[in-house]
């Protein structure tokens, strides 16, 4: 069970038993212990046999996209019947629920094991500021695991759980993922309710994603992205259409002037990353990202420390022994008390300011490719420059939740000096989360077999990844909620079919695949003369003689479909065509006048543009055969 | 001269020589004295000449949208030339160049005449708190003229000039357009930039318009609604499609718990003018507005008079001359220098928190009809109680920066006890700018002349508003800056022409009329048998026989085109039509399988479907005249 993914997990229990399936978790959870420092808290066998029942008890449950998968989750977010410590034993509290995300991975089916240790109040990048303890790497403990989410990095990266919640202010959910050679999903701000977090910088926070390949974090992120604004002030829904895909050619930032604090070595691994993104066809771009770097600094020169001295206030005014507090954090939180407004304000001035210069920055730029964090420090390095090293490691991150990105950490090769991973991040304008799960399924996919890319995720060695379905995604079509709601449906007769020469044109608007079928059997086929490069056909709707079509159908962000008939000239035009099935789609449609032109051929006996295509392709080889 | 409008000065201008028109343009200044407490500068006639010489300089003057038009800008927004005061002398400085705003109107052909008084660094909503004197009433001196920007509405109410601008943080370009009788647009935040005006709450400012009637605050709008991300933080450009118009019949709020703290004759004004919206076909929805109350609150209560500390604390720590500064202003702006950093998060948390109430409040509403200011107090009453009526007057205005909100102050009728002006306000939804310039101009038009609608602009009583051009705008495809960028040209036939059974769905995705004209001599025009309850027509092209066909062309946003071509059933669709004059655009085509039909009719005889539909309902009624 150590290593499976959530489809391995699901697939057991549709094999099993109810009563083998608990048997299963029990044992996951007896193999744990406290003493392990990635966690706080583990969830009890009743506790388990409690949430298993109530699992069974609902009618739906072998439906539920997560069923019986084992989870765990940071302990800075409450889950009910496990106390919420944020790694400080006297700040701990019994929440009275489960936070919203939480809550929609229950519902989706997932078990709760177990609470996962952090940088205390999650201020820190580097998994050493616990009185619970240091969370090693999981590759060599001699080194950090990265913080602030150090256990939930851990615990999926040893293969315990396929899926953990970590949350991100600076990095915290990015770090981690680096360093344990995981998938760390940071999303677009406000997407996930921070409703039962407890904050860090609330204006910043994310909750965030562990997993061991892209599908399983794919399927949280569309699981967890739902809006919360009763609960949650910085709650934000999700645009209907979200970016799904970037073009097949993205313009790829990729940053000139990269700080590498002394480390020689990432480095090489960076740039063998970015070659790869070059093969995939990618456009890149070398530009300063100097702003961006100017909006880091701002995160521990500027007023946001303040946000963390607000939420903890009222807990240090009650002076809690000393031993609960981690010295660096406690330093860190208090210098917020004497920050003033009027400083905050100028910041924020300072930040726009910055942000101006940033979207000029990014106008024609889809995703930005940085290291997820310069360096790869040893636990005692750190002890040696708590606060420094703690500083390098977020010289890539600060700037995003400031800048209100989207970020996707994922696995980039291991360092030959100590065998340590290394990770990159995939930044890109907000809500463009699928976009980059789509981008690095391609970069990981496109790659899987080359030694620079992770043959495993985690430090799960002997877990080779197949490439079958590690790098994949979930189909768009499949996901639990849907992201194709304010669509057109289209279906594409000739040249925007796959392969075709205006195939592009559908990519331009964003259309996402559906199916291919056909017309009902009321239609001709006319390939009319040519006008232009590109040869087009006619679609005509006939009462009698006439046959099927074979067509494909697309699914058209609404926004983008004035774009899109601006592509389309005379005779063509959108209409409605009908289905096999009966039912009506739009389409593209043809006027008579078209059709009727001299040079028409009347090619319906074929089926379809594709089947005349290849006889004409067919035709021209014969010819070129002399003999 | 006094009280031209825009265009009566232009037409002066176009029938006038040079140097008669820089004479009466020095006549002007040479009325003004800075003895009226609504000027502290005027230019010199040395300054006058110079802005009419560059003017004259311009070889496309006779173009320009402002050609030698007189502007008044209010003392916190630098004009090159004059000092910048903002009611402080000791503050003053000499501006290196224009603010971006002053720039766009002289670039447009203004002539800047002089800077007006202030509620001292734009604190206030009375006019009194200055030492270049009180700003009186243009009704009766012994009533305040409204802050801050008192100077900018006195010298637009008095007709000395068309057009002033002033700043509007919490109500300042409203509450001195309401209390004489004026037009006071302020944009949604961002739109216009704030670079060259001297910060008030920096992350609220907005720069203001009074106008004496709506096609000139229109045209003001459209000239300075441009990004400025290099020079201002918090620049926004506008939407390439912002909404023109609310459907016909709008969803107003009406605010259940208006307060008027004591003031008895304003509540009567106010529901004669929400009678009228009623009459105009509006659906008014009573509501609470509770969350938009407490968020007003938060202004005053809150940390963003720490914006104010942080923009002037380093003057105040110059040790200015005390005979300078108005002590209430002093008070209120030195009392943000003691608020935290974790006090200005906790108000945000706070605010955001409203804001998603404000979400849920506003979801289905197109605007809200508020008083501009409860009260018409007097300067007495000012002195008495100097920061408790002013924070009265900001009860329905503070809120609305803070909501990110659309404004706009229109007149509403005169009390009967001191004959003084009322004024409510139309607040929207950011970026819906031209939608409340159109809904105030159906406002306005319709009851022009029903004695509740003001008959007169500003004070000037015997300037009768004529119904011809006062009220009406300026035709969205003649503004200077276009606002239908990011479109599609349609062309429509049948029953989406103006009057028929579908035009609603032009309304319904924002579409704008364009133009009236002709296909070319191409097509045939068929009345399609019926399928439902709405007759439509058939557009055929054909090679020979064909005819010209009436036409109407929308201009539709091409973010609404999917909503729209949602609306199209078979056997019609949108594909290309050629017009008379050559040009192809999209329109309404039929298929064939369409105008085939048993039952069709050719109508291309009658030229167009109007003329059809007229010749069917003349057929109908000489049938029901049995003599």
């Amino acid at each position: 069970m150590y290593g499976w993914t959530v489809k391995q997990w699901i697939d057991f229990h549709y094999q099993s038993t109810p009563d083998d399936s608990l048997k299963l978790l029990v044992q996951l959870v007896k193999d744990q212990s406290t003493k392990d420092a990635a966690w706080i808290s583990l969830a009890s066998i009743d506790q388990l046999k409690h949430q298993w029942d109530f699992l069974q008890s609902k009618s739906n449950k072998l439906d539920l996209p997560l069923y019986g998968v084992p989870v765990a989750i940071k302990d800075n977010i409450d889950v009910k019947g496990f106390k919420t410590t944020a790694a400080c034993p006297s700040y701990a509290y019994d929440p009275l629920q489960d936070a919203t995300t939480v809550r929609l991975l229950r519902d989706a089916g997932a078990i709760i094991i177990g609470k996962t240790n952090l940088d205390q109040f999650a201020t820190g990048l580097v998994g050493t500021r616990s009185p619970y303890g240091i969370t090693p790497n999981t590759f060599n403990s001699k080194y950090v695991s990265g913080g602030s989410s150090a256990g939930s990095a851990s615990v999926v990266a040893r293969g315990v759980v396929p899926l953990s919640l970590g949350t991100d202010t600076a990095g915290s959910g990015r770090v981690p993922a680096a360093l344990n050679n995981l998938i760390g999903l940071k999303p677009t701000k406000g997407i996930f309710s921070c409703s039962g977090v407890v904050p860090a910088c609330k204006s910043l926070d994310c909750v965030s994603i562990f997993a061991l390949n892209l599908k399983d974090a794919q399927l949280a992120f569309n699981l967890m992205a739902h809006p919360d604004g009763s609960n949650d002030e910085f709650s934000r829904p999700s645009p209907s259409n979200p970016l799904l895909k970037f073009k097949s050619n993205p313009n790829i930032l990729i940053p000139l002037d990269l700080l590498w604090h002394g480390e020689s070595e990432n480095p090489k691994l960076y740039e063998t990353a970015v070659d790869h993104f070059d093969k995939l066809g990618a456009n890149l771009v070398s530009k300063s990202i100097a702003p961006l770097l100017d909006l880091a600094k701002c995160l521990y020169e500027g007023p946001w420390v303040a946000e963390r001295y607000a939420a903890m206030k009222d807990f240090y005014k009650s002076n809690p022994p000393a031993k609960d507090l981690d010295p660096t954090v406690t330093k860190i939180i208090k210098g917020g008390e004497s920050i003033s407004a009027a400083t905050a304000f100028d910041f924020e001035y300072k930040r726009q300011g910055i942000l101006q210069k940033v979207n000029v920055l990014l106008k024609d730029i889809d995703v930005i490719i940085v290291p997820t964090a310069p360096l790869t420090p040893t636990i005692d390095q750190v002890s040696n420059e708590p606060i420094l090293i703690n500083s390098h490691q977020g010289t890539y991150t600060n700037f995003v939740n400031l800048a209100d990105m989207s970020a996707l950490a994922i696995p980039a090769g291991f360092r030959n000096s100590d065998g340590l991973p290394f990770g990159i991040t995939l930044l890109s304008h907000k809500y463009n989360d699928y976009a980059l799960l789509d981008l690095a399924s391609r970069y990981l996919k496109v790659y899987h077999d080359k030694l620079s890319v992770p043959q495993f995720y985690g430090c799960l060695k002997n877990k080779k990844i197949t490439a079958d379905d590690n790098n994949d995604l979930i189909p768009l079509t499949q996901l639990p909620n849907s992201v194709l709601k304010n669509s057109v449906n289209l279906a594409v007769v000739g040249a925007h079919l796959k392969g075709f020469q205006l195939h592009w044109q559908l990519e331009a608007v964003n259309a996402t695949f559906l199916k291919s079928t056909t017309t009902s059997s009321n239609y001709k086929l006319y390939a009319l003369p040519k006008t232009g490069p590109v040869a087009k056909p006619g679609l005509r709707r006939v009462d009698a003689d006439g046959s099927k079509i074979t067509i494909e159908i697309y699914s058209v962000p609404s926004e983008n479909f004035g774009k899109f008939i601006s592509f389309v000239p005379e005779p063509l035009g959108i209409g409605s065509v009908e289905l096999a099935d009966g039912s009506w789609c739009k389409s593209f449609i043809c006027e008579e006048v078209g059709y009727n032109l001299k040079g028409t051929v009347d090619i319906t006996s074929f089926g379809g543009w594709k089947n005349y295509q290849n006889h004409l392709s067919e035709k021209d080889s014969k010819k070129l055969k002399p003999f």
